[in-house]
């Protein structure tokens, strides 16, 4: 398909001064557009600019929440050369997600190289100051103006793309994590594996009254025992026990992050004993007793490495490694943001250059 | 609040013939709308013509799906006038659905004054034709443009209107159920007892997968043990076991359907032995195989009282009343529409006179 490209004629002005970047509030000139009509396909691709999607206000997204989305960033390197990490496996867990949502699968390849020439197009949007990036977007809506429940026969997809600051003004600092016992987030037979709005609408009341007690995510347990850990915010997470490395297994309520998939065989090359399996709550109170609790941390897109300093549960504080940023989180840090901003050669082939 | 009407100069033309009139296709002239913003509280309610709601592409519903809806009907009696069926409990419902969804929470009187203005304006679209009705859909939708995972400072509340048809074309007859033991639909800590799109996201996939099957709905199991019995589709559930009559109680993964709330009521009036309780599916076949499971069936607004013909469960397929509607499904349907077309004097104050 030959993507349409129509070039904004009232350019916006771009932030001055990068180091007071937010996250995802500024937008770029231009968007990436794809219409699903059933019979016809995936359609009419186009590059054009940034503004206001007409919705009918009957349009299943507003009343059924059909939607899908992907999150990922495009790097400005020390040599200008702008880069991408690992988005074959954003688009590839899309489709997944489609599968999971019913929505009509795309072509990833398409939607690659898609990607690349509209970072092209906005490639004086990606900030250059350190930790800085251009976070990009891509998301799916069923847009039939139907109220009947059942998947729609047509969709939008679109990319958006938004110069964003580093996730931590401050610096790599440890966050304070509310084990969440009243909410849950998904349970296995439900869509937890998918980057689905509804995920995210039933976590926001957890988030409020977590981050009201001072507390800045929540640790999401299964909804089945509400025992075991599944992820952390949007996150998914990872403790150091002894001298092995726990993340939870992927039994389909967690989310399979890039992020987390790429620290899992970061881990095992450098021959950590990384495993993915069951965790318990108790599992890890009992760790921290005795001492061999040494490190907890999130991964994610946003935030990379998210080094947790304590968990709250049941009104029971556990402090990890001293409130302090430990050892292996701030290896898989510094490696992982090396490769991503092009400072680390780029062994794995995660790397995919757009300009 | 003032309601500032603004009528449209180019009305359409309204279904001709009402016996081909279907589902949520169809909308009116007008819509209700009302914003909210952070510090400025719910403002500039108005019915203005119907048409797109322009929405920035990165705004919080495309992507977090924080947004709830209610579903009602306005009746045309024989003597022309509109009524509507307990519109109070459907406003109290939205304002639950906001507690759990975090959006800010409306004033259920001023919303039943502007839904009654509202059917007033578009008192031409309610249909005449027997079992036809004017379909009433208030939702609210988070329309922030930023992507940060927090609940919105901004919404729309709007009211859109749709003439439909009656729900069985046929008439009333036993749909086929799915027991569903692949998906679920909602867990207890979840939000399956609000009304949000999420829910329905969710249960797209095994909708898709009984009609292969040739089943119409699928019957919900619990998320924990699944084997409790929790809705069916989109609608509730009940059961007539011997001399009782079995519904599952409100345990925070099912909604509290107004029919539902309805049926309770009138069977108890009725001096029906009606429950609210766990319902196993092992209980209900051990009933089927003796004899004693007389009769299913749903209730929801869209077809009041929808008998069930037969449940399949882990391949086996058990028939209920041989097929065919029993006696108290078929006395609640009567009762409940003659009420709510104005056949049957009102007894209960449920009815809200419109124009």
């Amino acid at each position: 398909m030959d993507i349409r490209i129509e070039l904004t004629k009232n350019p916006k002005v771009k932030p001055t001064d990068e180091s007071k970047l937010g996250f995802g509030g500024v937008f770029t000139d231009h968007m990436f557009l794809m219409n699903y009509t059933e019979g016809k396909g995936w359609h009419d691709p186009r590059i054009v600019p940034y503004g206001p999607i007409p919705m009918d206000p009957s349009c299943m997204v507003f009343h059924y929440a059909q939607e899908i989305f992907e999150g990922m960033k495009a790097y400005r390197t020390q040599d200008d050369t702008i880069q991408l990490f690992r988005p074959q496996e954003n688009f590839k867990r899309l489709n997944n997600s489609c599968e999971r949502m019913v929505i009509p699968k795309l072509d990833e390849d398409f939607l690659l190289e898609a990607l690349k020439k509209l970072v092209e197009v906005e490639k004086d949007w990606v900030p250059h100051q350190k930790d800085t990036s251009l976070y990009i977007r891509p998301f799916i809506i069923a847009s039939d103006a139907v109220l009947g429940v059942h998947p729609a026969k047509t969709y939008i997809y679109a990319v958006i793309l938004s110069p964003s600051g580093p996730y931590y003004k401050g610096g790599l600092n440890p966050v304070k994590i509310y084990v969440e016992t009243k909410y849950v987030r998904a349970v296995r037979g439900g869509m937890g594996m998918v980057k689905t709005g509804g995920n995210y609408a039933a976590s926001l009341i957890a988030q409020e009254e977590a981050s009201r007690e001072g507390y800045s995510q929540v640790l999401w347990l299964d909804g089945v025992e509400r025992k075991y850990v599944e992820e952390v915010g949007a996150m998914n997470v990872f403790f150091v026990i002894g001298d092995e490395i726990v993340t939870p297994a992927l039994t389909g309520s967690i989310l399979p992050g890039i992020t987390r998939k790429s620290v899992v065989e970061m881990l095992k090359e450098w021959g950590y004993n990384v495993n993915e399996r069951r965790l318990s709550v108790e599992e890890l109170e009992a760790a921290a007793a005795s001492g061999q609790l040494k490190e907890a941390f999130g991964t994610g897109t946003a935030a990379v490495i998210s080094p947790i300093g304590e968990l709250k549960c049941n009104g029971k504080v556990t402090v990890i490694n001293n409130n302090e940023i430990g050892p292996i989180s701030q290896k898989l840090y510094d490696h992982l943001t090396g490769i991503q901003w092009g400072r680390l050669p780029d062994t794995h082939g995660w790397i995919v250059k757009c300009c």
